[in-house]
């Protein structure tokens, strides 16, 4: 860590700031500028509270020299991990698009979902069953009896499944339906309690960007889940908030790029909620795939005008199966499959 | 609900609309203007869902016209709602300012923070047990043990506390423990499970605005406490994320007034996280009195250099001590005591 | 324009705004619902001024129906514009990628950047000679002597040349050189006074977004320019400010399919400004394409490391030739050309 | 400067960063850590160009350690600056509002407004003659016109004037006007051609902060006005962009107590763009004053509902003399008079 001093700090204070890096552990190597004192802090720095140092007198400014992250970060794991689900791979050279309904309704739908889905050459299917809503007085999902209706519709056309975790108090639920992968949602990027636990077992987890959370935040999230000894990680960006009002969210393409850099983890997109409208799915899929994204998670209904929730983000059947179509063609270019 | 329909829309499409509007209960009222036909939908909106609305082809863009929260709305609840935090009013002409450190350590930090707490003329204390922290490798929060230190304190000063549940398994322990008031952190603003938990018991809640809420969505937050019958909620704004690097967050002093004349239920600022510097937190904590909050969640350490989580936006006693007379000065401007 | 009324709204008050709708020559349509009176104005709104009726007493909300751009949209004018810039088509089928270095520096520097970015089969070259610094300490360009080494160096080489104008007392000197396309920059987006005098000649204009621009502040930025009668006009996307920080900007790849939607006009990005990092640029740069822009302003530098501003996002020109290959192979998946 | 090279950098890469530190004029101080080398820039800092810096290879990041502002730092001018506007001081212990109408509309309103800004005991008035207007079919001030019929009522009343100069070839109109303050508009406050030119004279400038401008980069801009000789420079927070939708902009208060540490020069706010409501205005005008704002620009017109823009957020001459006297109070609160 490297600590600027305030101009004009005093010897007494520059002593303090020394003292307080011996403490945690760590040496200490002080320059003097023309106009300024900087200290840097040599040795372990996680072992530091930046906070604790800020707040010494004399201190203007801090600066981290080595990543907060470690278990995820890919300077200390140079290859590309492949997530194993049920023997599809995320991560390796073949693309995986996730289709199906935001929510599960009913069986005939989930169905209809599964059948169509496959048929597009998806390898994994999604599902929502517990629905975080905005508002207490609407759907809030199907609940147990839609995992049960997920979980059959699924295993008739043998797709591995993907759905939403929102209560701690739920995880041997799904547990008990065989849940493939986890997804924790944008909401949920923070509930530590909640990355915990599915952090002590060995499920895949998507892990969704917190709707305001910076690359680093979310780096740190997966942290919690790895710290607990679960390493299948895929990172999910969903769209961020910004100022623009025109869609719902802003599709950060950038982070596939940035975590593909930082992490050996798996990096995936969902084109559906951060443009929150049907007709930019196809671009924003081809642009998620040509930038380097290791999957899609998309959302197709088989009737979408009846959709119970998120109607208007839901590609049809055929939509899906057009852009599978087009995203082979990116992936090609770029040496890939789908 | 107001449906605009695309320039061009067909009569078939139309009908679609106003056919959907009738599922739901409702009459329509279509008026063809030059460039656009617009249906209104007329009845109880809040049945609607928007997005299946907007789904509907030919729709180009709809607004709701009644507010979709209800409890919470001043609409409907003119009078101002002061909850009672055994005895102390918050929500009424006396403004509240709860001091008291960042996170529970000792039992002796704890009880000299009660100390100079009361001295300063507050009425409530803060503390942290349990402590969303970015990294999972950092201070967590002294758990039980720091909830037992904490009442121990605060009782030997007669001082109603407040502190955070993060984990909705925990809830039984804060009624053991009898915590006066339950705090709902900014990560956890929409965490549904949680909200509907502490909406089945009648302790007061702070609810904190997430990151980067919208006053709607925060609302709409509160509405999931209240849906479930507990109406003693109190927001806190404890500014927003934004492109500013400079300070932490950005202190939304507008959403004062904004959320006074939208809801009944008292608004609190919590000066010491939106700045994240001591020497922010006077100006900050004058604005917020200034601009009509009911009251104040401030940091105070009884030695801000040894703190052990977010030292640096912690005042001293003396600090808070002088605060508090600048802040009466200013209540009293306003006709309001502290 | 749909005019909302607060719950309990006087006849008076209602009365008062359609007073006020037929002074601007409008008819209204009022509409008694449960709980709020909805007031429709009928004929060309473009004449309501939004800001005078939202002040009338009793108004809650109201919300244009028609798109407040005209000459701009694509509702008036359905197939795509091709801007011609001698000869080379922009917004047709043929994607243009427009190379060169951030700042003009030296002949020779402007003769080999010319030359490479002939060489990658580039067929317009951009180039800064007025360059807006934050700091007024640092380089703010060669000026017209930039102006006249860039002239010379493209020349050669048969390109079209780019350039940004800062300040409208130099329009004539860059129509003197003869400036194929004038850029406006990010930071006058919404200086209107330049966007009237571009306006008023027939020079081909790239508009680059304002940092925090909605996409309809840009639309109406762009018809500033069209009002004045010159419809060459070129749309780039250069990343938006966000609370991100580890990259300068975030691309706003979902812009391009929406633009593409409400504009006739054509779309380009920028990809080294929206990142700042030179590895950032092909995967951005793909994700451009693959979302359907319709060409790109990537900046190269014969020798990144020796360039006077921004070297840190510069292309050398064997990474541009290599960026040329991949953009080539997704354009043909898209049905396009390079 | 501090720069972070990358785990894993060679000796040759160090030694290009050393080699170009020296080419720069500047020492070196290489320390090598347990997983990155550190290299300290030691001299003048504002010589060397960070990007230029963080070109080089094996360079992961790099901190500026000196402020890159020094005529408008506090740091090197300790005291506060008071601007001389014809005799009354700006950012002294008087506080000063500026009151007025958002445009300058016909004679007899504005004759009005001077009489009821000077009533309320405002010593300083506002007024547009030039307005930006998002769209070109909008009133776009009433220009030379309207700076004659500001002038000529401001004079009956002896109020200085205060308004807004967008194009730099009306700077010499606005001389012969005598326009006592120069206001530089949000959407300007890059528009750098513009800012050296009023950097060039003497008159005092209000430079307001860039929708999205951060707080380095709006020193940065006073800088520019600062570095041509001008030192009467005024900062006037406005509001900066966000998520936000309920109300225009986010009054970010933080930033005065921030820049009364940065700056030595006089900081106001302006309560009226930044909510855009006028019944948002009293809460944030004593909001602002009680952050330690040094003044406000306050929008006011003698009849708002007939106002030709902005007209939501003026307000009515009772207004404004009853939020006189409450911040006469905040005033006293804080030692200061109004």
């Amino acid at each position: 860590m490297i600590i600027v001093m305030e101009n004009g700090a005093s010897e007494e204070q520059i002593d303090g700031v020394v003292k307080k890096i011996k403490e945690f552990g760590l040496e200490s190597n002080v320059s003097r500028g023309t106009e300024r004192t900087v200290i840097g802090a040599i040795g372990d720095e996680r072992k530091l509270d930046q906070e604790m140092i800020d707040a010494l007198p004399g201190v203007e400014n801090s600066m981290h020299v080595v990543k907060p992250y470690k278990i995820v970060a890919r300077e200390w794991h140079k290859e590309n991990t492949v997530v194993n689900i049920k023997g599809i791979p995320l991560g390796g050279n073949q693309i995986q698009v996730i289709g199906g309904p935001c929510s599960v309704e009913t069986p005939e739908q989930m169905e209809l979902s599964a059948k169509y889905v496959k048929a597009a050459g998806c390898r994994l299917m999604r599902g929502g069953a517990f629905k975080p809503r905005t508002s207490p007085y609407t759907f809030q999902g199907k609940g147990v009896e839609g995992l049960d209706m997920f979980r059959k519709a699924a295993d008739k056309y043998g797709l591995p499944i993907v759905t939403e975790l929102m209560d701690v108090r739920m995880l041997d639920t799904f547990l008990e339906y065989d849940v493939d992968v986890i997804q924790i949602g944008t909401r949920n990027m923070q509930n530590f309690d909640l990355l915990k636990e599915v952090g002590r077992i060995n499920k895949p987890v998507i892990l969704k960007r917190g709707m305001s959370a910076t690359i680093s935040e979310w780096l740190m999230a997966a942290e919690y889940i790895a710290a607990g000894g679960n390493h299948n990680i895929i990172f999910c960006e969903r769209g961020i908030r910004t100022f623009e009002t025109y869609y719902r969210n802003v599709l950060d393409v950038t982070a596939v790029p940035v975590l593909k850099k930082e992490t050996h983890l798996p990096v995936i997109i969902d084109p559906s909620h951060a443009g929150g409208k049907a007709w930019m799915v196809p671009a924003l899929s081809r642009a998620a795939i040509a930038a380097g994204a290791d999957g899609l998670l998309v959302e197709m209904h088989p009737n979408p005008c009846e959709a119970w929730c998120d109607a208007d983000q839901a590609l049809n059947p055929e939509e899906l199966k057009n852009l599978m179509v087009e995203l082979k063609g990116i992936a090609a270019v770029l040496g890939r499959s789908i």
